[in-house]
């Protein structure tokens, strides 16, 4: 796309509206970037999105006194694939985050996957220490978990988390329990040294989170410009809250992680503020993919007014919330209607950082701070993507379905809905309905909902589908997919021995290793 | 309830609150009350309200500026009903603004009906005027068009609108086009010299009903307290917009309906604060019932997260938006979860003027004023009818169904969809399923979208019933309903000679009068 050329010397610009950023030595220093990375939380569960019981005061503050996106997207419907998107600016299917186990399938890092993030690939921290960020990740990393693939190997100078879901708890015979690890080493399991009562919800982790993003900025704030990554996990099921915050919100259980998600991201703005930082900070905050539906809804959210959720290629499994805010430099009470990704934080944050992109590969995400700091609008295209299946695309307010599926009638049947409650015909489908030769459009402003498919014989169809065509053709031919990642599955690489287990006294010994395909059933 | 009991000797707080509002004579003067309800719009349309488009900045600011309900409930799915329980504080079965026709049937005013709103309700503006307050009603009256129904003879002292829909147009031989009065007479009818372009959208109705609100409060300001009930219809289908806002909406038709309403508010508003009455006028914006789904998407609006639309009892044809605005009295920046309704607005506008609802019937308004000054919650029920049928109660956060029904299968399979790409199993049913021994429940906080049914074997399933029910037969036992107006048709009582045609030479001969039973099919 030709803004992302123009764009990339943005740094000049830059360093005018940022004077106020300088170092200690008088040079220029680039802000601080803050990203906040939810966990299955959906377009419609903050206030400002219209969730009714409207329990988000910090988020909806946030959003006045910034800029909020209704139409910015994630890479995937599915967190690690989205996840390492992020961290590369590149869609899955080209930094390896994919499976070609069978035809447009979901797939992502349980503890039982072999691959990770290739060495090969670029991330965000490990390019921001060229322009001097200290960076840390607190929370989930699920970007593989074995030595190879931490954290601290690709950029990141701390950690507080665990490298995959909190499921559990697990008997530590055919399965052990995930670590949590501080930086190099494990520091305990979830469900032992990091509890988490599924039966009452309660769980310290947000805290445990929210202590170590204010350590970490403290620690930072007058140094180095820092990078972290706040990467929670509460509202991903098991969803859980601390004492606190248990049994307060309207919503249940649900409801309940996502205000103590939002009184931490209260208390992380006001330090920000208080370490009178925040004129040099940049933060966004937005999440991995849509709601959970399938745990609605005790413990999944809510995607408002659009169709499906996590696990599916229609608005509701890939639109994202998102607010950015920098006082001083993005003006607040904003709404841009630019199409944004979660790749654009790769390439927004490097131009922050007075960076480029690497330039020996293709890059998805764009630099929004035209968008952010002038309220320009750029045009490209939104892709969705299961697997090495193209599902679907967006260009303007058009959105054309290639592929639809929600899931095979068998997991249906069986009560696995990601669609609760909504079912269009032809459109919500329990078979993978190829539409590659005419594809289903919709128009998203007059129907976000993707309910009304545009008649094949009208003008505007044929206009959309010719526009669309047009960028797809070339997507695809340009397009060099990494090697799978996804698709080899070993018990015996599950976390059994991670580094630390032996001071703690919790190594547990691996099964013979045999290397099988791993199963996707979405 | 108590909390009424409790509420009606509001206005001395009232008068200490409300200092500034002094009149001429230096005796305090009550505030102008303007209601502004819109048609057909639905809770998910407003950007404040989670619309992805965004498109309604001057609403968004109202609420900004006031209070905003998540909670608040139109009296009926349908349009004649809601307004005449907007206007009598009353329920449609004790005001008459239902049928008995057939079981659990919506009803409205279409030009062949023969009733109309009783001499023996008390409307807003009868009761306002023992306060001093000058009445008008610009854009849809609806409450009956026959001569005894006229809304100068209910107590306005100023009209400019119509009293059906704007359908049409039609040929006068079968059926004559709806009449625009002014005062006492029409000046023209629809598609005639009120032009409304069925194939374009255009039509300046707003624009003149924007120029009568204006007008009415320059006149007004400053002499009596007024009372203006702006009711305008754009975004009923067919759905219009004047040439400056066609085509502006990322919405289609309906979204540039919207834009200009929004415009038009903003145009009052600023009226208001330039005249210096803002700060005595209570404003309220709300709508008649949820959006028309079945007019979706090029004529109909959206609900958000809520299930099916207009037409139906579930949440998505009777939960509207509604904002409060008063600045210096009303605190800006609320959000109150007081389950609301638009009957409240015939109680909390005669407690503004400092008078008392009739006491010798039933009202069901609640007088908002202790929420809206002082953010009280108060514990009050939300009945849901069809016809003299209650389909459903909410009461706090649960609502139970006695009765389901979306429409007939008849209906349904003619392509009559009041759900469209929604469907819950056992619940948007085609049948009219009896649920009156073990109604569905939902909890509304956790599952807005009525998805979810609790589980009849929990806990919280037999305590919400035990609530309601105890509240459904408090109600019923209590209930005189009165004689239904919406039960005869008669093709002679359509406007064909309306008062003042005589004038325009617009007199055209009614048929042989016919009266018969009128058919609801919904």
């Amino acid at each position: 796309m030709a803004a992302v050329v123009a764009a990339t010397r943005w740094w000049q610009l830059l360093l005018v509206l940022s004077a106020a950023g300088m170092g200690a030595s008088g040079a220029p220093q680039p802000p601080n970037i803050l990203l906040l990375l939810m966990d299955d939380m959906g377009w419609g569960d903050l206030g400002v999105y219209g969730e009714p019981s409207r329990e988000t005061p910090n988020l909806d503050r946030m959003a006045a006194e910034g800029l909020l996106f209704p139409n910015f997207y994630s890479a995937n419907p599915l967190c690690s694939p989205s996840r390492a998107a992020l961290l590369t600016g590149r869609l899955p299917i080209r930094n390896g985050f994919y499976t070609t186990n069978a035809h447009a399938r979901n797939a992502y890092t349980p503890q039982e996957i072999v691959g990770g993030i290739p060495d090969s690939e670029q991330l965000l921290p490990e390019l921001l220490k060229k322009a001097g960020y200290v960076s840390k990740i607190v929370g989930k990393w699920h970007l593989g978990h074995r030595p190879q693939f931490h954290p601290l190997k690709h950029g990141f100078d701390e950690w507080f988390g665990s490298p995959n879901c909190h499921f559990g708890p697990y008997d530590n015979k055919a399965r052990p329990n995930i670590p949590v690890y501080r930086d190099w080493e494990m520091v305990g399991r979830y469900y032992e040294e990091f509890p988490i009562n599924l039966k009452t919800g309660e769980a310290n982790l947000t805290q445990i989170y929210l202590q170590e993003a204010l350590d970490f900025i403290k620690r930072q704030a007058r140094h180095h410009p820092f990078f972290l990554y706040w990467a929670v996990d509460a509202t991903h099921a098991p969803v859980y809250a601390s004492k606190p915050f248990l049994g307060t919100s309207q919503r249940g259980r649900y409801g309940d992680a996502v205000r103590e998600i939002d009184d931490s991201i209260g208390k992380i703005l006001e330090l920000l503020q208080d370490l009178h930082v925040a004129d040099n900070t940049f933060v966004f905050f937005t999440s991995d993919n849509g709601a959970a539906l399938i745990s609605a809804p005790e413990q999944g959210g809510s995607n408002g007014p659009f169709l499906c959720g996590k696990q599916t290629t229609f608005e509701g499994g890939m639109r994202e919330p998102a607010l950015a805010w920098w006082p001083g430099h993005v003006t607040a009470g904003q709404v841009s209607h630019q199409l944004g990704s979660i790749m654009d934080l790769f390439t927004t944050s490097l131009a922050l950082a007075g960076l480029t992109p690497p330039s020996d590969r293709a890059i998805d995400g764009l630099n929004l701070l035209p968008t952010l700091l002038q309220g320009r609008l750029m045009d490209r295209p939104i892709f969705y993507y299961r697997g090495d299946t193209l599902m679907a695309a967006t260009l303007g307010q058009h959105k054309a379905h290639f592929w639809t599926w929600t899931n095979s009638w068998e997991n249906f049947r069986q009560g696995i809905d990601f669609c609760p409650g909504q079912n269009v015909s032809g459109v919500t489908t329990h078979n993978l309905e190829d539409h590659t030769k005419l594809p289903l459009i919709f128009h998203l402003g007059r129907d976000p909902g993707e309910r009304f498919p545009l008649s094949f014989a009208s003008a505007e169809y044929q206009e959309a589908l010719s526009r669309i065509t047009s960028v797809v053709q070339q997507h695809q031919e340009a397009l060099v997919p990494a090697q799978p990642q996804l698709n080899v599955c070993n018990w015996a690489v599950m976390n059994w021995a991670p580094p630390g287990c032996e001071k703690l006294g919790k190594c547990l010994t691996p099964p013979e290793s045999i290397p099988k395909k791993c199963l996707w059933s979405h």
